[in-house]
């Protein structure tokens, strides 16, 4: 089975396949795609756009290049040739017992076939296709393109290999696979949804809450302490020091009292389908489905981003992967022969929608991180990676003058030039230049005068070798260059320049 | 009743009474608690140095004075002479009841009084007490000082009128008050929650997934959606462009697939306890119960500083909260006489440990932010509100210069002075100079050219009447400042100056 998986089919194009697509080619895998519904193709290519929206306000990292996206006609044509397929047509055991063992008669023997199904046994889905041992669920959750967790279950003929290949496939795409112990009905995570919206619409049967009162009952309360510790980590914490056994004496009882309706499920008959639906518009109906999507998306990212601050949970896996982008990226960098000739080019942007001010233009401060990021990229390459800075060395910014020239609106690409302006034993001064990659516009300069330190005492000392070297080998090819007319005002002269 | 309650009572100083007593205090009102227990002093002060650091991250608006906290040794001095009492003791009935009877025989009539439980029926609970009107469930979220969600259920012989007081206080202390139609055993959320940690115990029982594995399948997954949008308007978004029927008719059948322990509940023996508390361990054995603390906490202001930027569930509750905050600050600052005979001191902050770079210091675009600020909060000073844009003007910078001075590390407190330099028709310059108000040390300063635009025309304009009145006012008073000897360089001359 080929370790890097770039090629994959999709047989369902709903919401969940849409999703799938969306997650694949935004991580440079290619798609084929096959689903008979008259809208897939539209919902899809909308879905997609919506990911690419929230990829660029997810993480600024460089992003790989896109994956192709092909539509097919037939489940034949979109699995001959790939390594990977995803089934995720509707959820009919039936149904899906034959798309699947379509699949498995038109794709390669190598091919893993994992099925999207929320619940369903993959023993009962593998019965009779060829080579059921490359079968198993690989349950998403919706939308697919952000949220990270993966299940995956097999069935009695399942391999131990073709599981350890999903997952690994699964993180390559930014996923946390979560393999399952036991083949169990509806698998972990949606036994424990269906335990809530089970007691959900008993709730609302019996008019004690509306579904915006359940709703807000979740997100103003344990929905925000869910999304960082799960269960049983927040209820360790709960239990003080005395920790998880205290715990456990404390609210154990409580599972015989009458706090939940146990014996039964709520006739899902069409008063109570009515009554949801009614209760569902008052609340939500302002918004388009799509509207929701987009707000839910940023409320996403927002979290994953806040969890990244402090590496934790699904933040954690977004700094991962951030950081398995950014080698990529660095890597390209460094293998090429970089031209001193002419200002460096080292790091790209965008504005992000949650860098705007009142005005609609990017904050101030944002300009500041963009040229900030730069001068890092700059470190970067000249030699003071997190080895160097480990061994008790930084570089402090002393003095910085930015001059603002023109506007730049959200989501527009923003590009940096660096040019060294003279450097001595301890200091260098570099000029940024924030352009608008499409129209060349000059969008900021910035001047930095910058010292480098050793860490431990606090003091301004001497760059180390490497470094000074770096600099010197640039400087050779900068000094030639023209320096810009507002450079150097109120700047201290440096004696090389 | 009295509409502004600022003196409390707290019965019950543990987990929950220690984070009713945080939030209290760190929104203005006093609090008497009374605890039998010898650690309760101890616990509850460490509880209260979690809740400033989080408040410290949670918002950069202006906190109002802490409240005062005392410990007496009686519940009858505890809540005499008070207007509102929380009872947080252990959950067993009985002793809940003696203790309910015990605070109403002493409180003040007008007093209310909520009990926190978890999910005792509040009429069991008022049987017998004197003035039953008053009392009432008020049932919140661990950590109490972070999460908004406030349950309130009124028994029998509860008044709608105190259950609205007591809304009202819940949320001057920012809080999300639901109050229930109907009184329930378990309340809504504890039935949701009940219902999951009952699934959750027997997946464990049945070696299905480890307390590790429930929590990942939580946190990577839906319990991230269900921070912002709950369950029933994520499954509308789910349910796609067909809606909420759709997703019904979809995933309803699947209520009386096997995909739920429905019929019976877990036996919580010695044995299912053992293996609970063995993962637990494992999982999470690493941190103490102060770390885990706290990292929930920073996880949970992260999450809701995300919600904030879009407005939305926890983070629009934030919003709220905060702008009530600079409500109050800002009438203060309006209502002294503001002094021109020195430079202004219109902002403080405070270093937020979020804002650290790889050396432990402030990062360079923070300084800016901080600097950007203070550029705000002088503009709002002189006039230019959300009224004056909404005419369509701002204020552009044009050129900044910063020069950084002195390090300075996490959590410690900043405050910029302003200083005009000078003044046209349509723009000002100005020097910002960031010190550490504790040593008064210079840590950073920010000169500002500042350009008065029409945003519809996207072009420069004169300032109107008012502000242009205000900083001549300002102006007639500032020329006879020192001018630093860092200032001017590389900026244009103004007319004025």
């Amino acid at each position: 089975m080929s370790k890097l998986i770039k090629k994959t089919a999709l047989v369902g194009g709903g919401v969940i396949g849409g999703g799938w697509a969306a997650r694949l080619v935004l991580n440079g895998v290619d798609v084929k795609v096959f689903d008979p519904s008259d809208t897939a193709e539209r919902t899809l290519k909308e879905m997609l756009a919506n990911a690419e929206l929230a990829y660029s306000k997810l993480t600024m990292a460089p992003l790989v290049k896109q994956g192709n996206i092909e539509f097919v006609d037939s489940i034949e044509k979109a699995v001959k040739n790939v390594q990977f397929i995803q089934e995720s047509v509707p959820e009919n055991p039936d149904f899906k017992r034959s798309i699947i063992n379509e699949i498995a008669q038109f794709a390669p023997e190598s091919a893993l076939i994992c099925s999207s199904t929320s619940g369903i046994k993959p023993t009962s889905l593998q019965t009779k296709m060829r080579h059921p041992e490359r079968f198993m669920v690989g349950h998403p959750f919706n939308p697919v393109y952000l949220l990270p967790l993966v299940e995956i279950c097999g069935g009695e003929k399942t391999s131990d290999a073709a599981k350890q290949s999903a997952a690994e496939f699964y993180r390559n795409i930014g996923m946390k696979p979560l393999i399952l112990r036991k083949e169990i009905d509806a698998f972990i995570a949606d036994r424990l949804q269906e335990a809530v919206w089970r007691e959900g619409l008993w709730l609302i049967r019996d008019d004690v809450a509306t579904t915006e009162e359940l709703d807000d009952a979740i997100r103003y309360g344990f929905g925000l302490r869910w999304a960082q510790m799960g269960l049983f980590e927040t209820y360790r914490v709960a239990g003080g020091e005395a920790g998880m056994r205290h715990f456990i004496s404390q609210f154990g009882p409580t599972l015989s009292w009458p706090w939940t309706k146990l014996t039964d499920v709520p006739e899902l008959n069409e008063e109570l389908i009515e009554k949801i639906v009614t209760q569902s518009d008052a609340q939500s109906g302002m918004h388009s489905i799509r509207e929701l999507e987009r707000i839910r998306d940023d409320n996403l990212v927002a979290i994953m981003q806040g969890l990244k601050l402090h590496d934790w949970g699904a933040g954690a896996l977004l700094k991962e992967y951030e950081e398995r982008l950014y080698e990529k990226a660095h890597s390209g960098i460094v293998a090429s022969d970089p031209d001193f000739s002419e200002p460096l080019r080292l790091h790209d942007s965008q504005v992000r929608p949650d860098w705007l001010d009142y005005n609609g233009h990017m904050t101030e401060s944002r300009y500041l991180q963009v040229f900030g990021d730069t001068t890092d990229a700059f470190l970067n390459f000249i030699g003071m990676d997190e080895n160097y800075r480990k061994q008790g060395f930084s570089v402090y910014t002393v003095e910085t003058h930015i001059r603002h020239v023109c506007e730049v609106a959200g989501g527009e690409p923003l590009s940096v030039k660096s040019q060294l302006l003279g450097f001595d034993e301890k200091r260098f001064r570099i000029v940024h230049e924030m352009f608008h990659p499409p129209t060349g516009d000059v969008l900021a300069t910035a001047e930095h005068m910058l010292l480098h330190v050793n860490t431990n005492k606090g003091k301004a000392c001497p760059f180390g070798k490497i470094l000074y070297e770096k600099l010197a080998e640039i400087w050779n090819e900068h000094q030639n260059l023209d320096i810009p007319d507002y450079a150097g005002k109120g700047f201290q002269e440096l004696n090389k320049n």
